[in-house]
């Protein structure tokens, strides 16, 4: 027996996202090698993070590691898994650069690097703003939220006092509602009777918004009743609010009333940024190297197949593509954008996957079709609004209690993991009757909170709908 | 109705650990104001720190918000919590100094605030070998043994992929004995099959020892006991071996082959420090201004019934009191040393509350009596040894499946809150059956590794003994 060299087409994986995990579960029975690269050790379930950042679920509850989740796909051989950060990507090269100076080369690149948030060209804010993309971001958020508290509770200056019992949201999308409705959660019910010098329930949660409205992705219906939810769950929603600055005093915006416009400051030292994304550096290594283009938020514009122009090779998905959605039942029907979600992101991944074996079969490849099951937003206990997509039906939109259980189950179901689910059900169900938080522990560990660049003003588009 | 002045006496807490939160409770119902004052936010059940730091718990599974265990407590008005740093005891002016300059008087005051790792003197080797004791600890070494299995599968160089497979613990006490057996568990099963370039079996845990055996304050059945159950778990044992130098490379140690005497270096990355402990620096604060004497190891040496000779209204207790067990039954007996253990300190926390109300009450004090119960340690799946002081039957003494269970159980029934034991029993009994570690995740945060400087060479006194 002589031993054959390995002529499989190599594959390389950028990113363990929504996107990247689907693309290597459905190329792993292929005859391709698959290198799947991640910064960090595991796939995270972003859209319950902010649960992590407001202490309702541990870290481990919603990431799982990724060499757990994959391993029986890296027992069949083909499969390897590298922690490392792509710092650059060589197009004309067919080649990555690591960290560490490491040079991969690949036949396919499919890139799943994701996105950041988006400062609006002011950097300076994101020490006294962090944005909630990862785990570290969740960590940093949590110690700054139950570290306010502690520093109200032993600040004799009333109106240092105030600034600290002040959080401010920036943006209304589906993150900073999320985020708005239960730091307001926390302090009327979770911490209420745990201090002694100060009343939690006095604290005052504002939600700042640039556009008109909150959750402007969703219809004006829901948009209204997620508005009404929040000012119950005693939210200070400013909508038509442009910041202006972010510093260790305060958030400073433009507001109107009536036609006055007004400049207002609110004394603060809590700070979420949900008001912007922007998309992973590694665009603008794709745009030097593969000539590709980027839109105003640095996301690669790619083809209808997901590749890109001059390089067919590689392909970008998730929420660092700008795709637009091929209706292949109306084939004159305007292409619609893809919004930034996660269902998108898996699709995305398995297309991406499907016209890869199409390539290396020399097969036309297929364009993408975002199939759009409906959106849901969670605002704080018992609120939540649904706008689900029925086939056929047509839709159907509600929200409040029942929309909240929807909500609930479908991210529970949704979850990577049996040993998660189970454990995020109880941690809720806990919670829901205890109003207790259970993982309101801060560690010793010192601040993160260095944060990426990026281009010019635009809501967030990470609405959160189904599958 | 006139308002009248509060003259209920001040008692100043320091440290909600096991010691402080019984004094607490125990206080908490008297005619006195009690300030508790924590470095952090949540009391940590350390028992149970080692499976933080290898990835088995969460850090919310074992540590609970101090507002949230004392909220019962909060509610009858004269306990308050402030989450600061004490960095001084001026114990002749009767008042602590905090972190931000606040100086708070007390007329009583119960020192609880604990122990740190000591390196001998040589602090220079702290950030290569963290000790455990914080759940930033636990952190960084969940970072550092997750992240050496990742950077051997990306290590072309066999010598140096050779050095982040070899994972060295000094220290075989209780701590110690933990994390090697558990280090050697997570290459032995949970990673294996999960990397392609490295076999995870292959990775060598050595277990570094100053004194000829493990376990050295169990009987000398139960250490050679533990010593078989660390081989069988493939833990390579190193007894009679002196460090001296831990860098970047490795580890350097002094041991003996027969007569001969030998320097051995281990090449490793990561380094696991359990081999001393010394009180936390507050000690010193008192010898400055109580004239308090300390031992060795920076502890406190105190009267029989907890308090200093030249200020009766400080005691001081658990790890951080140098305290000796008085038999009423046998009055001239020696006293014995109390060992560092959380049963002593819960102990302490409990007469020092009491001998605070006597004094109160112009009544005579009563000396400390330790009531030991016995002492478990548990060293991988299936392996522990336990040692039970049963009154009048005598002693009762086993290891195998059996101990396992028996530490298993008594470390669930006392952890802090039902929630925190039903989650810990669920993720013990899914690792159980299938092997995995489901906090294996990693966030994104810069390492924490600050270490505290300490007096010479001991073992460490953490046996975790039972109740």
């Amino acid at each position: 027996m002589t031993s054959r060299p390995n002529h499989k087409p190599k594959v390389l994986i950028i990113g363990c996202g929504f996107g990247g995990l689907e693309a290597v579960k459905a190329l792993s029975k292929a005859p391709v090698n698959i290198t799947l690269i991640d910064r960090t050790n595991h796939h995270l379930f972003q859209p319950l993070l902010y649960q992590v950042a407001t202490a309702g679920l541990s870290a481990p509850a919603i990431s799982a590691p990724i060499r757990h989740i994959l391993r029986r796909e890296m027992k069949r051989g083909n499969l390897t898994v590298l922690q490392a950060e792509v710092t650059a990507i060589d197009a004309a090269d067919k080649s990555v650069v690591l960290d560490d100076g490491e040079r991969l080369d690949y036949d396919h690149l499919i890139v799943g690097a994701g996105a950041t948030h988006s400062y609006f060209g002011h950097d300076d804010w994101a020490p006294y703003a962090p944005g909630l993309k990862t785990l570290a971001d969740a960590f940093d958020i949590r110690a700054r939220v139950i570290g306010a508290f502690e520093r109200a509770e032993r600040c004799a200056d009333p109106v240092e006092r105030a600034a600290w019992m002040s959080f401010v949201v920036v943006g209304a999308g589906p993150t900073g509602v999320e985020m708005a409705g239960t730091l307001a959660e926390i302090a009327q019910h979770t911490l209420a009777q745990q201090f002694r010098r100060i009343d939690s329930k006095l604290a005052r949660v504002v939600l700042l918004e640039g556009s008109g409205k909150v959750l402007g992705s969703f219809v004006p219906e829901l948009s209204q009743r997620a508005r009404e939810q929040l000012k119950r769950l005693k939210v200070d929603v400013r909508t038509g609010c442009k910041v202006t600055a972010i510093d260790e005093t305060g958030v400073t915006y433009e507001g109107h009333e009536g036609d006055v416009q007004l400049i207002n400051h609110l004394p603060t030292h809590t700070v979420v940024w949900a008001a912007g994304v922007a998309g992973s550096p590694l665009g603008r290594s794709l745009a030097a190297t593969a000539n590709a283009e980027l839109d105003r938020a640095g996301r690669v514009v790619v083809q209808p197949d997901l590749s890109l122009l001059e390089h067919p090779e590689v392909q970008v998905i998730g929420d660092l593509a700008a795709a637009h959605s091929y209706d292949p039942d109306h084939p004159h029907a305007e292409p619609t954008p893809v919004p930034g979600v996660s269902p998108a992101a898996k699709q995305m991944g398995r297309l991406a996957a499907a016209n890869l074996l199409r390539r290396l079969k020399h097969e036309p490849t297929e364009p993408f079709r975002y199939r759009d099951y409906g959106s849901l937003a969670t605002i704080g206990r018992r609120a939540a609004v649904v706008d689900l997509a029925v086939p056929v039906f047509g839709a159907i939109r509600f929200s409040g209690l029942f929309a909240w259980l929807f909500w609930l189950f479908a991210h529970i179901y949704f979850l990577i993991g049996f040993r998660n689910r189970l454990v995020v059900l109880i941690d809720w169900a806990w919670a829901y009757l205890t109003f207790e938080r259970h993982a309101r522990v801060v560690a010793e560990t010192p601040r993160a909170t260095e944060s990426a660049s990026a281009p010019p003003l635009q809501d967030a588009p990470d609405t959160q709908p189904l599958a």
